[in-house]
């Protein structure tokens, strides 16, 4: 039973042998959410965006904790944050056990810090990032770029008259943590990152940290440099059926650099091919095999009539 | 082994039928702290204060987790901060294991919110802040009042002359969190509580807290009313050696009143009394019994010539 809030502390009190999974992150105003925003949005997605980190190692949520810093106190502000918060805290068994508000800084708008906590049933079932091996499949779930065709509308550099701008609103909006395929694939992906940054941005996290780990033990400087790529097929690229009147090529960069999905990317030894499709079929969430971790540093892009080497571009949140 | 920095999550891998205890604050400048503040102070007490709330629940570090957000990336700055925050983690055995970097909001200053997390053995070492009983003794670590006098001089409320304050300062920056005090406790204090809003406001919040647990427990409606004081003897309270060339009133006012000295205020069954003047040798804390919990509402101050009936006063964070 976790001591919930009004003590020094919140208390968890986990099963023998678990490992206990943490992660932060800050979602503020004029930063990472535009002023205006609707609170029910603001809610869900600082929860959403933490809990999408717990579903990359492979944990079930056990619990979060708020420290809100706020202008001045709007009840009704407050009140749609909260529904937005809670609906999602609820959905996934991640309660509110402890917090902090505070007055934000003069002049300065809502800014808000999660942590959550979540558990495996033992340290060896955490899934990492920095486990790829050559050889490994790589997969991404559901779709990409719908939520990065959304921010594009708001700055005005792409016109939403080609999109279902409802569906990128939504994406973006009220991104989805896939906790229940990260916990479904313990012992089956060989690493696992959530997509904030961008496919290839956080691909590459997943190479750099691989190749690391490599070296290391292989006793190689790991300053020489990654030895780790990957090669992806084009026409695999799950693009967001919300961008399907775009240019091709245009929908396909949305999906290639655009951050904010939160889905999951992860590698596997190909002998799993068949237990993820039944991953997919179980949770009913289309998994598709978009390429291969190979030997060669860099990401490769395969199509049609050539080869096509990728960049690494990270997604700048709204900057 | 904790995972550190670098993985979507850290992980902390507790011993079997541990309880994890965490608490989070967020640390916001032109609210919590002054802008101008010498930067290893702010590093040290966004730590400390979170540490303390650890004290007051008798558990040992585990690790941390920072959020920062900052206007501009300014070397010397984070350095500064960083070998405040590091010197205090190391010396509590509390390792940074995972982060957040952020831009702050347009126009406003540094926020840093630290999540710590810690653990005790069991669930039943716990130390409460609403399981005071009728009969209990209070004590008070060490000394109180000198945070207070530092702030009343940074408002000009107070003239520096009459005070040690390079020691008021201090005990203002650079607050000890009394972990191996609050590990001390387990078993032997009832409850117990930091004393960052003061001494009278956060006695209050036990009586509050246990006396609800009393309602509840004999099925009386909580809103009754709490049936739990505090008697208080003036001349037992540890007036900090700091203030002592002040007014003996007004000195004992920066005591029961003033916030920030993170110092622990617990509550114990008359007969651990020797056990605690033990403790209080081996740790060279000076421990003091300031009075006893009683079942009239209220905190009442027993002084030489009449009794006094303390308002709550709570101490607001620079407000």
């Amino acid at each position: 039973v976790p001591i919930g809030i009004g003590d020094d502390c919140a208390m968890i009190s986990p099963p023998a042998g678990a490992a206990i999974l943490t992660s932060v992150d800050t979602f503020t105003e004029g930063v990472h959410f535009f002023s205006g925003t609707n609170p029910k949005s603001i809610g869900h997605k600082a929860l959403a965006v933490n809990l999408s980190d717990l579903a990359a190692c492979g944990a079930q949520p056990l619990g979060c904790l708020l420290a809100l810093s706020l202008p001045t106190i709007d009840d009704i502000w407050l009140d749609e944050f909260s529904q937005g918060f809670r609906a999602l805290a609820s959905a996934h068994g991640c309660p509110l056990i402890g917090g902090d508000t505070t007055r934000s800084a003069p002049g300065s708008g809502v800014s808000i810090t999660v942590t959550v906590f979540g558990m495996v049933p033992d340290p060896s079932m955490v899934i990492r990032r920095n486990t790829a091996q050559v050889g490994d499949d790589i997969w991404i779930a559901d779709s990409l770029g719908a939520a990065a065709a959304a921010v594009a509308v708001r700055y005005q550099r792409l016109s939403p008259n080609q999109l279902n701008l409802l569906a990128c609103d939504h994406a973006l909006d009220y991104p989805q943590p896939q906790l229940l395929l990260g916990q479904s694939l313990r012992k089956i992906a060989s690493a696992a990152i959530d997509v904030s940054d961008g496919l290839v941005a956080d691909l590459t996290h997943i190479l750099r940290a691989s190749a690391a780990v490599d070296a290391s033990a292989n006793s190689i400087d790991p300053s020489l440099g990654t030895s780790l790529g990957a090669c992806l097929q084009a026409r695999a690229i799950p693009v967001d059926i919300a961008l399907h009147a775009l240019p091709e090529r245009q929908a396909l960069n949305l999906a290639l650099y655009g951050g904010d999905d939160y889905r999951l990317c992860f590698t596997a030894s190909p002998k799993n091919q068949q237990t993820i499709q039944n991953i997919a079929q179980t949770i009913s969430i289309p998994l598709h095999r978009i390429g291969r971790i190979v030997a060669t540093a860099g990401v490769t892009l395969e199509q049609r009539d050539a080869n096509e080497s990728l960049q690494e571009l990270g997604y700048e949140h709204f900057r």
